[in-house]
């Protein structure tokens, strides 16, 4: 019974880990050329750092340690063996500060020993470490003129509570590594976010950790405390109905089975890997194909690759509020533990991970990525009435979906990716939290006189406007690595010779993209559909097997091409880009993206027009949201999604789901149907 | 407790019904002005019609039998009072063909009387009746011209089964009732639809009731039956892996309470009616508000008001198939029981309703509508990190929704309504079923020389291009019935003065529709936000308070505006229409859409340009799928879904789960967390 096998693998994987915590067996435990970096080998990326530098001598910090991820070609091979033992090279990558210089310190881990120590020269720094950003939060607190102005605003220093922002660029040639610290008053209420201290402008240098530039630009009220709480503990009744409990029941267990990081369920599998930048790597996913008797690969590896969130207020104390939240502050690092039976539904399991501190120790998250089946509605249906046939057929189906979560300042995002036994694979980004507040000295919206930049979503508050973009990297390998990008345009045909009593048909032109300008996309422009094909794989009709995008509403970027803030985020620009596969690029805008040129973007990058044809190649996807904000996204948002699909298209004979054996249906005590 | 009230009703109403078949103790049984008409109401309506034209001497045939609506300010009237016994008036509109002629019968049910009894003498025809078609096609199986093709075509005729298609209006000045009849094999395979016998041209007077037009075109292979079987116990093994059972749990019941037709959930209240027309309806959707300590009407009526399918094959056999499936096949009509444990989850709670036979009779349709709790996912999270504060705060919620399906022809339908406890709405529909398939002389790709106006799925069977477009009537009344329509554009700004650092930002302009034609609005071509606002009740902040349309991905027609389809389809011209309220502008095709010549359109109704600032306003939203066919369509396609949402915006003073008690964690026997 697979039940008993996942809750073996369960106990297995505990038994372990108490071994190791007594014993440490053995320091290199993975069972996946894939998998993120353990324990042991975060820390002894940590020791061989620090034995090359003593921290006695050299002042270090660990901005980045992730797996090197070996080559396409030795993953592809070892995936097709799976010998027993993992042959591929296991390396780790370390970004680390140390005495102010940035080295990329490429490190052999069965070896021991480096294999590279290389210091960074351009433009742009690490992500920024969350022990760097506490220490530099606690300046203010002690920095006279900062303490100065509190006391002119009649405001209670001890109620005070900053947070850092990355400065972005706009221009300057000298580039220091500073961050702005913004300030907010905790008082009665925990959300400090809609309680800013506006009108202050103050630099930290993160080298030097002091404060390096201050402006007090003039009283402006901190918005109130009243309603904007939203610990349920603090709310007032009357309260709304408490909804009646739902769980989700799997008699025989779940569907999946996890093994280390590799999930197997119904006729997919895939592997979840997790990086500190990226947060959560599908990679290897593949369909079982019953006609072929065989598992068809179609994702190498998929995750969201940046996020540029840029606020649209020009003035003194917004202007520079152009985040790239993955790059700066490293979704993987933001991680918090997903609560069973809240952030993820009863039947979920959990997979653990570790990250690293700042000083390179390994810094365990808990239920870091949740994975669950759910109810996925039918799958097809079909009934015949109206002819003399009785017949009634269905196969209903579920779904399996791979969740993380990701926190950044104000902002939780909930990562998800979905797998149907279609072949359908459908990932969604949500996010949660709570707006960039301004203050304003405004009450009521018709004091408004000139633009605010924003909503006034509660009294001296505005909720400033702003885009999410994110950019999914997806490098599809569509039954193989050779792949073409396929443009089907849908034209209007007039009938003009009689032949027709219609006056007007549609039908659809095909083009293959040849280079990369070719495959740059603004969605919405004109109808057809994006397909990414295998052109030396047909089927039996002689169709190219492929899979199509269907994408969410698209958003495009409002910002012109010669601000900075969009040359650093231009991999926003289309909506879909194509790249031939290059391990390198795998940051879409740059691997050094805090105070970044934008001279390492994807923008960048396919100004060589590499040949796209029947190559190794990478789907880029951009989907973004513009908001304007609501009340009801205070004091605290609600969830914000946006999901897209890749599915497949004369990648199979026929509907790949009819041979699929639907589940018993489920009876549990006290509860008769 | 809630579980027993449930229960309970659930008794009382099967207890009703057994009395109802043995005593027929209250005719008129019904709780809501709103709810369908019941057993007994259709009965009464055939004995009045029956009375006043005896079939003796007349020849009648029922093609709609549905609820007269009242007057909405006699249902707000209602509402706000709730007396006991109701109030308001009971008609019922029949829409009768008595001697080829097309009667609109108006019922009092109270009095047992005709009010009205009106002959249309416009363009167009009523939906057709299941009857008429189980009779036209079975008349080529003994019609000597089509016995005479198959025979020729070396077909068995035994193994023929016919269907009806609508045909459509191509400039004809003179119209009969006619409907074209085509013929499919299906000897081994009961996937008749993807076996057409290709190339005849055959139309039936539903009037005289026989055959009118034959062409014979010439031989054009059938295609196979291999490979089209789409029932299980017919597949060959392999089969796929059997997925584990997965079923919702909820320990103390429903957290939903049904009351008739009355639907009662959290913080929402909401009526599901249904008309055999449009299927499901959803009325008088409320939200009650915890700060004002009301209940507040959000949505009066929301249903789909009809379909629009045109292929795009000019070709003799296909050029006609342009269909709207709710007016000329009815989707109250095609609707389907549902499957417990399949088409819903096992949480379900089912709803049955009455259609009517073409001869009056009432029609009893089990399980109709199911209503059902699912997770939900969060509704919102915040953790704070980084900062000294420890906190993790998040409310996770369910969701409601109320599902019915419908069949027509090939296709099948759900339709399904998702609240939320944020207030938001998500009307979604999703289709399956099977693909229109042409048969051609083609076996591979390779071998096609021009446009065949769609793709090859399988041997000689040519998936044919086609559009689907649904039309919602929403009739919002934003916390009243004066409300207007708002679009908020997003404009670039240039910053040239130097007053930044920023060169550009984005910032919004708000403009209040005027008119109609304000309102028409193709989504896509700019970036914006819409939104229905009362201008009449503001937040304490001062915003006018609203909801904002989130849109699907967008699609528009491809036919040309002179093209005779697309002028009975002119409503899906637009994606966003508004007009005011006005009880008889209900079906945005036409009330007769069968051979309609677009004379009686939303497109033309809005050419009076109405006045629709701050009055009782109709928001009409079109959403639209282009299909190219792909082979995973085939036999049997998978489900193809799209959804857009309703949501609060400026309608809460804030964020309005913040109150809500999540329901406790769920602990079942043998199944430890």
């Amino acid at each position: 019974m697979a039940t008993s096998m996942v809750k073996l693998m369960l106990f297995s994987a505990l038994i372990l880990l108490s071994l190791q915590a007594v014993v440490s067996v053995t320091p290199l435990h993975f069972q996946h050329p894939l998998d993120p970096l353990t324990k042991q080998e975060i820390s002894l990326v940590q020791t061989i750092v620090q034995n090359k530098y003593p921290s006695s001598s050299n002042r270090l910090s660990f901005h980045y340690i992730g797996l090197d991820e070996p080559e396409k070609d030795a993953i592809l091979k070892w995936e097709s063996i799976k010998p027993t033992v993992i042959t591929v090279p296991r390396k780790a990558l370390a970004i680390v500060i140390i005495n102010s210089q940035t080295h990329e310190i490429l490190i052999d881990l069965k070896a021991r020993r480096i294999v590279s120590d290389n210091i960074h020269s351009g433009n742009g720094f690490p992500t920024l470490s969350v022990d760097e950003q506490v220490v530099a939060i606690e300046l203010p607190l002690k920095y006279g003129p900062f303490i100065e102005s509190v006391n002119k605003r009649g405001l209670n220093l001890s109620e005070v509570v900053c947070s850092t922002f990355t400065m972005g660029w706009f221009g300057e040639t000298k580039d220091r590594r500073t961050v702005r610290v913004e300030c907010f008053m905790k008082e009665s209420s925990p959300n400090i976010w809609v309680r800013p201290i506006s009108g202050l402008a103050m630099v930290v240098d993160l080298e030097l950790m002091k404060i390096v530039q201050y402006h007090d630009g003039g009283i402006i009220p901190v918005p109130t405390a009243d309603n904007t709480e939203y610990r349920f503990s603090h709310q007032n009744p009357p309260f709304g109905p408490r909804q009646h409990s739902l769980a989700t029941h799997q008699p025989q267990g779940p569907g999946f089975q996890i093994n280390g990081h590799s999930i197997s369920w119904a006729n997919l599998k895939f592997h979840i890997g997790f990086d500190p930048r990226a947060g959560i790597v599908i990679s290897l996913a593949s369909i079982y194909d019953l006609e072929k008797h065989k598992s068809r690969r179609v994702l190498y590896k998929g995750y969201i690759s940046e996020l540029f969130v840029p606020y649209q207020d020009p003035t003194d104390d917004f202007y520079y509020k152009t985040f790239f939240d993955a790059g700066e502050f490293g979704f993987g690092l933001s991680t918090v533990s997903l609560v069973p039976n809240r952030d993820c539904p009863s039947n979920a399991q959990f997979l653990d991970t570790y990250v690293h501190a700042a000083d390179g120790t390994p810094l365990l998250i808990k239920n870091a990525i949740c994975v669950f089946e759910q109810y996925g509605s039918i799958m097809w249906r079909h009934t015949e009435t109206g002819i003399p046939m009785n017949r009634s057929k269905k196969r209903d189906g579920s779904q399996l979906s791979g969740k993380n979560c990701c926190y950044r300042g104000q902002l939780r995002y909930i990562i998800d990716w979905e797998f149907k036994t279609s072949g359908s694979i459908k990932p969604s980004i949500a996010l949660s939290g709570i707006l960039e507040i301004k203050g304003v000295d405004i009450k009521h919206k018709s004091e408004i006189k000139s633009d605010q930049h924003g909503i006034l979503v509660s009294a001296n508050s505005i909720g400033v406007y702003h885009d999410h973009f994110y950019i999914y990297h997806l490098d599809l390998d569509i039954d193989g690595v050779a792949n073409s990008f396929e443009k089907t345009s849908l034209k209007t045909v007039r009938v003009t010779d009689g032949s027709s009593k219609r006056k007007s048909y549609w039908t659809t032109e095909v083009e293959t993209a040849k280079t990369e300008n070719d495959a740059k996309i603004i969605l919405g422009l004109s109808p057809g559909e994006l397909s990414v094909v295998n052109p030396n794989k047909k089927t039996s009709v002689g169709n190219d097997v492929g899979y199509r995008l269907i994408p969410a509403i698209p958003a495009h970027p409002l910002l012109t091409d010669d601000d900075y803030p969009q040359i650093r985020g231009a991999f926003t620009n289309f909506n879909v880009w194509v790249t031939p596969y290059n391990r390198t690029e795998k940051w879409a805008g740059g691997l050094y993206v805090d105070h970044s040129h934008g001279d390492d973007t994807l923008a960048v990058w396919t100004k060589k027009n590499r040949d796209i044809n029947n190559k190794d190649i990478v789907l880029w996807h951009v989907v973004g949201i513009h908001h304007v904000p609501a009340q009801e996204d205070f004091p605290i948002m609600p969830l914000l999604s946006t999901a897209f699909e890749l599915s497949p298209t004369n990648f199979f004979e026929r509907n790949p789901v009819l041979k699929t054996l639907s589940p018993p249906d489920v009876q549990w005590p006290g509860c008769p149907k």
